[in-house]
This record gives C-alpha cells, structure tokens and sequence, in this order.
C-alpha cells in the first residue's frame, strides 16, 4: 500500500507550500477571468478603460481595499492558530489546500446545488460525495443517499426528521388503506422494523395511495395526534440533540439520556434496562442515537452493542430508527480501510498500521471495542459526518448517509420553478433535504479532498492516524509525568480516559488540595492562560480548550477521574462538577520535525510557567 | 447624496475589474501567509525544503494539481455565466469583489461563529451584521436581534420554531403559576399579543420560574399537547414553508393557504374571511406569514394591510406572530432608505430616483402599495433576508431578523464546553439559533459587502435600482412588443405582470392557438432552447429560468393571464397549468455601454430565432 504525502496536502504550520499554493490559485483565477471574457467574445465590455479612471470609480475601489484591509488586520489580530502543532483545543487544525483552492475558484462560479439548475457543474459533485461517503461508511452504494449539510447539527435534525415520519408511516397505513397492515395492533404498527416500513411504503405506491398516506403522516397531521415514542441517546451527546426534539416538535421530555460509563460510552445495561421498561409501559422507541467521537471526550460508544441490542429486540417484536452521530469520528473509519477500501481485519490491522509508520510500534491502538464499533457503521440506518471536521475542509460542511434511499420520500417536497417534469432527480437536492440554497463550492471543496486524499488507510487515514498517535502518546505521558513542581509548589496531572479515539481531557490538581472547587478554579486559570481570554492568542505558547462534566450531564461517571486526583467522593457530591482543559489532537504536525519527546518537554516548561504565574498572583493577593 | 460607484463593485461580465482583483486577493494572500509564520518564530518548519524535493511529496502535489485542473474544466465546462446581462433566469448574477475577497481571505483563518472560541475575530462581526440589517428593516437595534443563517429556508425555519414556541408560552404559565395569567382562559391565552407573551417572559423569570415555563412549553413537551393553531401563509409561499411546518411538527395540514390577487400579492380579503372562519370556530392563528418578493413572480405582499388587520383584531382579542419573508426581496428596502438611513417621503422618493440617475424619468415604479409594504416591515416580528441573493455575496448566507431578542429566550440552548461561566453572550451563537458550526467567512463577507456598499439608496439602492430599471423596461417592451413574425409564422407575447419589483415573467403563444397545452409545450421548447437542456449553457445567447403556475398553487390567478394570450377560461378550466419564462434583473449590467433598446432588439432577434428553429423541427416532424 502507498500512502499519500501529508505534509504536501497543507499549506503547514510555516506556510511550507506557500508556493504551490499561491501557485495554484493564480491559474484558477485566471481561468475564471478569461473564461468570462470568453463568453460571447463579441459583447463589449461593459465598463470601458477610460470610465475606470473616474473619480468615484476609483474612490469605489479605495473604499474596498480599505474595508479589505481593516478585514484582514481583524483576522489577523485575533483568530486561532489552527495551523499550529502549538494549538491543541477545539476540533480544529489546518486544512487541506485541495479544498481551501476548490472552494475558492469555484465561489467564484459560485453554483447553488440546490438545484441542477443553479449547480450543473457542482450538483453531480455533491451526489458524488455522497455516495464517496457511503462506500467509506461500509453502506451499499447501489441502495443509500447521502449529501453535505451546511453542519452536523442539521444533519442531526435531518435525521431525525427521517426518523419520525417513518414512524408515522405505519399509522397512517392503517387509517388508509388498513387491509395492508391487517392483523397487526398499534404497537405493532409501531415497532416495524426500519426496512419493513419502507416496503410497506413500495406497498402503498403500488397499490397508488402513497401521497395520502403521507398527509396522514406526521408530515401532514402534525405531531398532535400520535405518540411516537421516546429518543434515546447518551448523556454525552452534542447538545444539538437537545434542539433537534425541540424543533422536531417531539419535544425534550421525549428524550431519554442514557448513562455512560467510566470510558464515557453509553453504558448498555442502562440502554437495555431503559429500553425494557419503556416496553413494559408499552411506550416505543423512536429512535435509538449513539455517537462516534463525543464531543468531549471522543468517546466511541459500542455500536455493535446496540446493533445486537435491536436484533435480539427485533426477534420479540420490538424495534427503532438507529442514528450515528459520527460528526466528529466518523472519517476516523478511513484508518480501518485497506487500499481497496475494505475493512482491515482485527489480526492484521495493528501491524499494517505499524508497517505504514501510521500508529508507532509502542501505540496501543485502537481498543477491541472500538475496532467493532466502527465495523458495525453500516448497520446503522443513518450516519452524520462532517467533513469540515475530521475532512479537513473548511467551513462550512456537515454531512449526512442514509443507507436506504427510499427515505427520501418521506421528506421530499417539490418546488415548480426548480422541478424537471416528471423527473424525480437527486440532483433536485433542495426537494429532498431539510435545506434549500446551499453553496456548491462547499462540495467541490469536499469532491477535491476526497480525489486528493483517498478514504482509506493511505489517506484520510495517514492524516488522522498521525492525530490518534499524537493523542496516545499525549495521554501516556500525562499517565507517567504524575507530579510535577511549579512555583514553588508540588502538583499533579491525570487525563480523563484513555482515549478511543484523538481527544484528550485532563486535569491538574495541587498535590494535598482536595478542595474540588478550588481545583477546578485553578484549571480554569490554566485555561484563561492558555486561551483567548489572555487577550491576544497570538502571543500565546499553547492554547487549549476546556469543558465541564456536571452531574446533570453525566451522572457519577467523572466521580472515577476527581478522586484519581486526590478528591473525596464527598467532595464530589457537594460540587457535581468537574472542569477539565480538553485537547482535540487534529494537527498532522504534532512531532513533525522534532521529537515527541522535546513536543511534551516543551508543554510541561509552558505548563510550569503558566503555573508558576497563578502561584505568583496568589500569593500577591494573600499579602496584599 | 453621493452613490457609489456600481461598476467598480463587481469583477464584471469582461473581468473588466481583474487587475484590482488579483491584486487584492494575492496580497491578503500574503498577509496570511505571513501571519503563520510570525507566530512563534522560534518554532521550525514542519518541512524542511529537502523534504519537499521528495519524490511522493511531488507526487502528491502533482495529484492536487491534477484534480483542481479537473474541478476547474468541470466549472468552465457547464456553469451559468449569472455574471453576463444574457443571463435573465434565477436569481443570480456577479457578486461583489468585497464579499469574494473577504471571504476567500477569511477562509485560510476558517473560523467557527458557532461560538467565540471558534471565532473571536468573525464572530463579533456576525453580530454586527445582525444589527445593520435590522437598521436597514427600520427595526429598534438596541432591541433586535439578527444573524446569518446557512440559507432562507433554514431562517425561515428558525423564526416558525420562535413563533411556535411563543404561543406555547401562555398555556405553560398557566400550567405552572396559574397566578401570572388569573382570570383568563386558554382562548385568551392562545391570543396574547407576542410583545405581551414577552413580558410574561420577564415576569415568569422575575418569578424564579422561567425554566419551569420553558420545560411546559412545545419545546418541553413536544407538539402533542397543544394545540397551537393554524400557520396562514400566501399561495405564492416558497416551497420551504411546506416543509417547515413538517420539520416543526405543526403538519402540514394546519397550513392554510391563502389566495393571491391577479398581482400575486396575498388577496386580504381571503385572508380577513379565513382568520374570521377560523375564529368562529375558536381555532387559533399561530403566525400570518407574508412574502416580500415571491420567488416566482417577485409579488410583494400588502403587508400594510395585515399590519392594520393585526391591530384591528388585537382590539378584539386576536392576535397571532407575523413574519415577512423577504429572502428574496428585502434588500431591496435600500432603494428607500435615503443617505441618513430614513425611510423617504411618498412624495419626494421618485424624485429623488430619478436625480441620482437609479430611474429613468419615465419608469414608472414603485407602485404606492409596494412603497407602503416595504415602510410597514418594522412592525412585523421577524424578518427573513438573504445576503446570497440581493446582498450580492456568494453562496450560502442567509439571514433572520427579530423586532424583539427577548425572543432568544424561547429557544437557547447551552453547551459545557462553549458556555461561559455566568455569560449569556450573543456571540455564543450556537446557543441561539437553529444551527450549529458556520462558517465565519461567510459573515466577514456580508460584513465587507455593508461596509463598502451602504445599506441605503447610495449603495444596494443603487445597485439593485439598475435591476428594476431593467426590469420595468423589460416588461414595457413586453406589452408593447405583442405580436411578431418568426420562421414565417405570426406569434405574441405577454408579460405575467407589472413587475412589483425585479421580476418579470412571461410567456410566448402562436397567433389563432387556443390550446393551453399547445402554448405551455412552445414555451417549453423555448425555454430548452435558452438554458441548459441545449447542452453547455456557455453557447447560449440567451439564457432564462422558468415556472408553472398550476391551480394547485395559485387558485384561478393566472387565467387573466392566459386569457390575454388568446387561451379560453373553458381552456384553462380543462389545463389548470401554465408555463412562463421567469427573468429575475438582478444584473446591475443590462443596459451597461449599450441602449436599452439595442438590448431590447438583441432579445427578440434571439427569441425570433429560436422559435423558427422549433417551427422547423416541428414542420421537419410533421414532413417525416
């Protein structure tokens, strides 16, 4: 296998390529620029030489320049540094100059893949990366539909949506046509399984009362007259699960928070039990959510687990919509992809790894459980993924893969200034999905990156490979750095978990404090050091992010992790909360041209001096 | 008043701005380029120039030369050229140099407005842009709220999800303090003025209680147990509106559609005598929704008189939530707005076009109704605009705008690892609004594009004056042109309607054919002939959009329309369907270092031309 060069495919932390890159983006805007003088050559310009002398010509054109330049001095002065190994905060990093240069020279085309006619050129893109991003979710391409979101929280709502009215479909069955569901009760209407709903839809096509079904689906009646059931998904779910019940109108005491467990992965004891007792109160199950990559802790939650789950429930007549919110980890499957992009087997896949020089010999990754989590995606009936996260593509682009497209006609509608007479087009995107207008240059940027940078191990998996290195090795020396002086005084570190995946939570602690409160004051005074509200980030040696596990958001689960630091089980029922300093390892240069051991040298002098100062300024306060 | 300079805003059909363009863009180029590598200077290179002699790293930038090659065949190869004045179909054309550049330069920073961490520098400019465009809709800025959205649809979306959400508001106060609302029942409650629904708000949160609320209301407990009313909307609504009330659980069949005039404008008769039916049998209005520039027509709605309709029902204890969508038309508010951002006078506003030279002496517009809809749009309660339309940016930004941010309220969400201890900022837009990551280049674009171009009659009023110009001459010369001859045989056109704005539809008939269906497929055929169905639409000379006005939609309007085409009622009775050409004048280009009247004749030679070619192939059909 022949892996692609990742430090060619950035602009990099030195703009290393800027050559290449400024290169390139003069010819593409070139071939815009004459493209449209080549249109109708014989058109006469239509502002003349001797016009673009004039006064108020001219001053047009200072005035850009000056709100130019004051926008790139704004830019300049405060936006993260992404680009640097030195930035280890938000799921961020630099991106790939193949999508940065796609986005840029067709903006200027400036296509609205809304519909073919606004799109010729970038429509068929967008179908492509949809089906690009089925393959590498292990979905058969023949059968499922996928297509970019402006982000991953639509994408949810997408999927949610699908989700409801399918559940609504067999209800509607019955209220028109009830000899296609005879012998089956309400609660059997309600627990068919995803497939069977939609060929009872093929079954109301045919038998031509599919359009009056769906206005007795909750697409037509509204949420008000049936009781679809509960959503279940993990306390650590993105909190846009909480705005999608809200705009779907399910509403959020509809949705069940699963616990997770010390990993921070749903724990399926609780799942099960949760799902048994709605079955006992004869209540269904909506839709069952597990997430691929949390946005916290990038957790991976067991998949198959719950694929198991729905197949054992299936068997006594019960079943549910399953959703994977992958926003975060789902390109992180590209790492278990061979060249010919199929699922590397467990036995081999460590050493090809190694063989690869992805994960180094010492790199113990990635855990059983999540190996078989992402080999389960497919069973999946639908996955949000993200490209302008794990893609390395700019903003804006979320995505979402349905593995059976027949979904879409439970969420199509038509528009007749953009409808083809009876064409029923997938390039009609904006008939079949949550959003209508949407920039085609946000697919020709994710269509080039998918071109340039394969969706397997010797690409996206190269990439994202050096992140879940950076982040193991990260964690293991937050594992054996322990304690450590600063100013004076003796501290401790521990990180959250081990991670699944490329995120690590840590938190440091003074040794003997086992005040939880003023432990988590003094992370959030690391964190003001090491992050905007220093002021500038530019001057920054190392910026992070941070976040709060709460006992309203997660139970017990964090309780493991306080005492690790030398905080009482006590203490942690008084406070509930825990604030931790949380890197996303998405940069692809985190030891490039050192070593890791000089990169964590370095991080530790810069923790022992941001440090140092919290120290220091206590002790000014308590003289002063 | 001095206007800007329109010509020198746009890169132009002939690049004719190509110098300043690239020159602009390679040094912000630069100044990023720059910015990486003064971060940290110390820090070394992640590749090292022998590194970037290897021979894969010049494989994998030969193949990212290679796919950007291909990307840019395929844009040259079938996109629209919205840049020339031959494109008059969707509503596209060039778009300002300002808001390319800033958001090619803000790209490489990409940054995330979801919250501040993500956009310290992009974020505060969305804010701003929120509140110049409620200045520009005549709203309170210390009391409004706005933002950019990813599109129409999706801020159409957001502001039924606040209208919902609202009404709900009363009923779950009485739920949990019966006390704030003593002495009334649900009838009243469901009928609470919004401003009166957000006092409630105030007294609910002076209470303690305000979490409690919001848990009662839909957002609480879904749309089961409510029920919240009907949504009235025109026939002439954008398909998104269908799909909103879905997505929002409402169901479509509490959409009711209300007939448009033969202007296309909402008939306010039809919408008095649905709310008094609707009244009569105690069902409630949930919101009124009116169009300020349909998407088919370019109608603007006599918002005016739903204003007064609101208050004279407000007397008698109705009351419902009122939204303009002005996607498409409510830039178009700056032709208004004098160079002190103040509505101008009836009396003086024709006038003052004329001398800046924005109209003709003899264009006739605006008609006094549309003059009155645009000044009564601060009283609605919330506003769609799309800056990816007549704000002359790029693909995707949208907008929605609140008379009222307490509003906010009603729909936030937080989440640990963006929020702020104690901090309710805007800039946490992810908490605010329906979606989740954007792209902060998208805002440092519309924020460049305010700044150079004013939000009043010196700047978009300037620009977007040229498209109604253009426009109002298209359609005097569609009236007066009637009848002509083409490939021997006699043919005349009319025009839909007197453009309210920028829009004008139209359709071709054969002299003596009485048959709908005949005359719909000639102007299909036509319409093949001018867009993309002929092949690459670069070989176009003229390239045009179209619709089908059906019953289905539009009720009986467009017979008026088919008659003067020579179509019996009986005919329209039997067909139901009609077929026009749709021209959106957006380009601020049509009558740019040529006449009028020679684009006019350049028009019917084209049209003249085509249609002898449809007369041949069908005499060559019928020789067959």
């Amino acid at each position: 296998m022949k892996k692609i060069n990742v430090d060619a495919l950035f602009l990099g932390p030195k703009s290393e390529n800027r050559k290449f890159f400024k290169e390139m983006l003069d010819f593409m805007m070139d071939e815009h620029i004459h493209w449209r003088r080549d249109f109708h050559p014989e058109d006469e310009p239509a502002v003349s030489i001797s016009e673009q002398q004039d006064k108020d010509y001219m001053e047009t054109l200072e005035k850009t320049e000056e709100v130019l330049l004051e926008l790139t001095n704004k830019l300049k002065v405060s936006s993260m540094p992404w680009f640097s190994p030195r930035y280890l905060g938000h799921m961020n990093s630099d991106t790939l100059m193949a999508a940065n240069l796609a986005y840029m020279a067709t903006m200027l085309y400036n296509p609205n893949n809304v519909a073919f006619e606004g799109s010729p050129a970038t429509g068929p893109l967008e179908i492509e990366v949809g089906l690009q991003l089925a393959r590498m979710l292990g979905y058969d391409t023949r059968k499922s539909w996928g297509h970019i979101t402006c982000d991953g929280t639509i994408a949810n709502y997408e999927s949610i949506w699908v989700a409801r009215n399918l559940k609504s479909i067999p209800l509607a069955v019955k209220k028109v046509e009830p000899g296609l569901v005879k012998d089956m009760d309400d609660w059997q209407l309600l627990n068919m399984t995803p497939d069977r709903v939609l060929d009872l839809v093929d079954e109301a096509k045919a038998a031509g009362i599919f359009d009056k079904v769906r206005d007795y689906s909750v697409r037509g009646v509204g949420m008000l007259n049936e009781r679809l059931g509960k959503v279940l998904v993990p306390q650590s779910k993105h909190y846009s699960w909480t705005k999608a019940v809200d705009v779907l109108g399910i509403g959020n005491d509809n949705m069940l928070s699963i616990q997770v467990d010390e990993n921070f992965r749903m724990d399926i004891n609780h799942l099960k039990n949760t799902i048994d007792g709605l079955i006992s109160k004869k209540i269904p199950i909506l839709a069952v959510m597990a997430v691929v990559g949390t946005t916290e802790e990038g957790a991976v939650d067991e998949l198959q687990e719950i694929v198991e789950l729905r197949r054992e429930y299936e068997k006594h007549g019960v079943s549910f919509y399953l959703h994977v919110d992958a926003a975060y980890g789902g390109y992180a499957r590209t790492v278990f992809l061979n060249d010919k992009n199929e699922f590397m087997g467990w036995d081999n896949l460590k050493e090809t790894l190694h063989d690869l020089d992805i994960l180094h010999q010492e790199t113990d990754w990635p855990a059983k459980e999540v190996y078989e989590a992402f080999k389960a995606m497919p069973e999946a009936d639908s996955i949000t993924i993200d490209p302008h996260k794990m893609g390395y593509v700019p903003y804006a682009a979320g995505a979402v893969v349905f593995k059976d497209k027949r979904v879409l006609d439970l969420v199509s509608y038509f528009a007749a200034y953009i409808e083809e007479k009876g064409a029923s087009d997938p390039e009609l995107l904006g008939s079949y999905i949550l959003e209508g207008s949407k920039a085609g240059a946000a697919a020709a940027a994710v269509w080039a990156a998918h071109l340039v940078v394969p969706l397997n191990v010797t690409g996206y998996g190269a990439i994202i490979g050096r992140g879940i290195e950076g982040a193991n090795r990260f964690y293991n020396s937050l594992i054996t750095e322990k304690n450590f002086d600063a100013g004076g005084r003796r501290f401790k570190v521990e990180p959250l978990t081990k991670p699944d995946f490329n995120i690590v939570d840590f938190s440091f602690n003074e040794i003997g404090n086992s005040s939880l409160k003023m432990m988590n004051e003094f992370n959030r005074k690391i964190y003001d050091l090491c992050s905007f509200h220093a002021g500038p980030v530019y001057a920054d040696d190392w910026i992070t992010s941070k976040t709060d596990l709460s006992i309203k958001n997660y139970g017990d689960a964090p309780q493991e992790f306080t005492s690790r630091l030398g905080i009482t089980e006590r203490e942690w029922e008084q406070v509930h909360d825990v604030y931790v300093l949380r890197s996303c390892v998405l940069t692809p240069f985190l030891v490039k041209h050192t070593t890791y051991e000089a990169y964590w040298r370095n991080f530790m002098k810069t923790m022992r001096k941001k440090i140092a100062r919290i120290v220091e300024s206590e002790s000014l306060k308590k003289a002063a």
